[in-house]
């Protein structure tokens, strides 16, 4: 039972499981054995293994840099930055976009310390002072840290001569008005887009 | 990317899981790679090597026959039949019993077609009749199927000198009345205990 005990005390620490869904899925891991729990081990060793950060963006791929900084098709001028690698992924889903990434690893917080030393700040400054950065897209979460964070990239890059964006706040596709804070409705009817002029 | 890909479509199989949390889990794996998801490959890889069902009781153990069959301390008279591993896992967590386990290895269930056949009812019935079994507790959940299972195994055994039991009903231990369903309150009712003569 001492391997068995050790594999669900690891389990326990996966994000959303505790000691009774890591019992639950140490048993359901144990019953397929050869279909899912021996490859999922190979899975996780070989990409413990091959995966490292891209050292231009922070992405996480087997290749560094990582086939998005490789990729000759996409816009280098163009770099989205991204609290994390969720972020970077999430953006890539959408498929509606062709530049470049940045990941800061985080964001400013007083609170627990997060000075900008902490965050891949200055090799963010240091891409647009490279030149070559036509215009950065700030796609931090749109939380107080993210926002602030924001606040404070925008302010080191005031003297540059890069163009800086922001996602737009709005009404989420398929979301209904009823359901939506007062902030985000806000936002919407002040960013409100012109059909007929 | 593929590697990645691949391990957060295994991880997505777990259960609880579906591919959202899984990319979490993914990249919260890869951001320990040292601390967690080297240590969990290599778990998930040796007890995959090392498990194997015990041939007395279907208990799963690095040991064959499994630590408790083996333990001389533990009562070889008794036998809890219990659907699952999961359930054998659960009393064991109890401390109270100091008897031996059958894992029947499921319910039977007439919609899903599992009959007799399929379960280890013949190795538990072979267990009662070569002797040393005094008593046999029924553990089975108290779901239709899991009862269906009791009735079915306490048929096949009547003809046997071997005792057998249930678990009691009634309420749970910290449970309210207000909350609990009709059916257990009616069980624990019939199933009171005298205090005083």
């Amino acid at each position: 039972m001492a391997d068995l005990t050790h594999l669900i005390q690891l389990l326990a620490k996966l994000p959303g499981f505790g000691p009774r869904s890591a019992r639950r899925a140490a048993l359901f891991l144990l019953k397929r054995r050869e279909s899912l729990m021996e490859p999922l081990a190979a899975a996780m060793a070989e990409t413990a293994r091959q995966i490292r950060p891209c050292r231009l963006c922070g992405n996480l791929d087997t290749l560094d840099p990582c086939a998005v900084c490789r990729d000759p098709r996409r816009d280098a001028g163009l770099v989205c930055v991204v609290e994390d690698v969720a972020d970077l992924w999430a953006i890539e889903r959408t498929g509606a976009y062709a530049g470049r990434y940045h990941v800061l690893g985080g964001t400013l917080s007083a609170l627990e310390g997060i000075g900008p030393e902490e965050l891949h700040i200055d090799a963010l400054l240091a891409r647009c002072a490279a030149g070559g950065v036509r215009e950065v897209i700030l796609a931090m979460n749109a939380t107080v840290e993210g926002q602030t964070t924001a606040h404070y990239i925008m302010d080191r890059l005031a003297g540059s001569a890069v163009a800086v964006s922001r996602l737009a706040h709005g009404v989420p596709v398929g979301g209904e008005l009823d359901y939506l804070d007062e902030g985000t409705l806000a936002a919407a009817l002040a960013a409100r887009q012109t059909l007929k002029g």
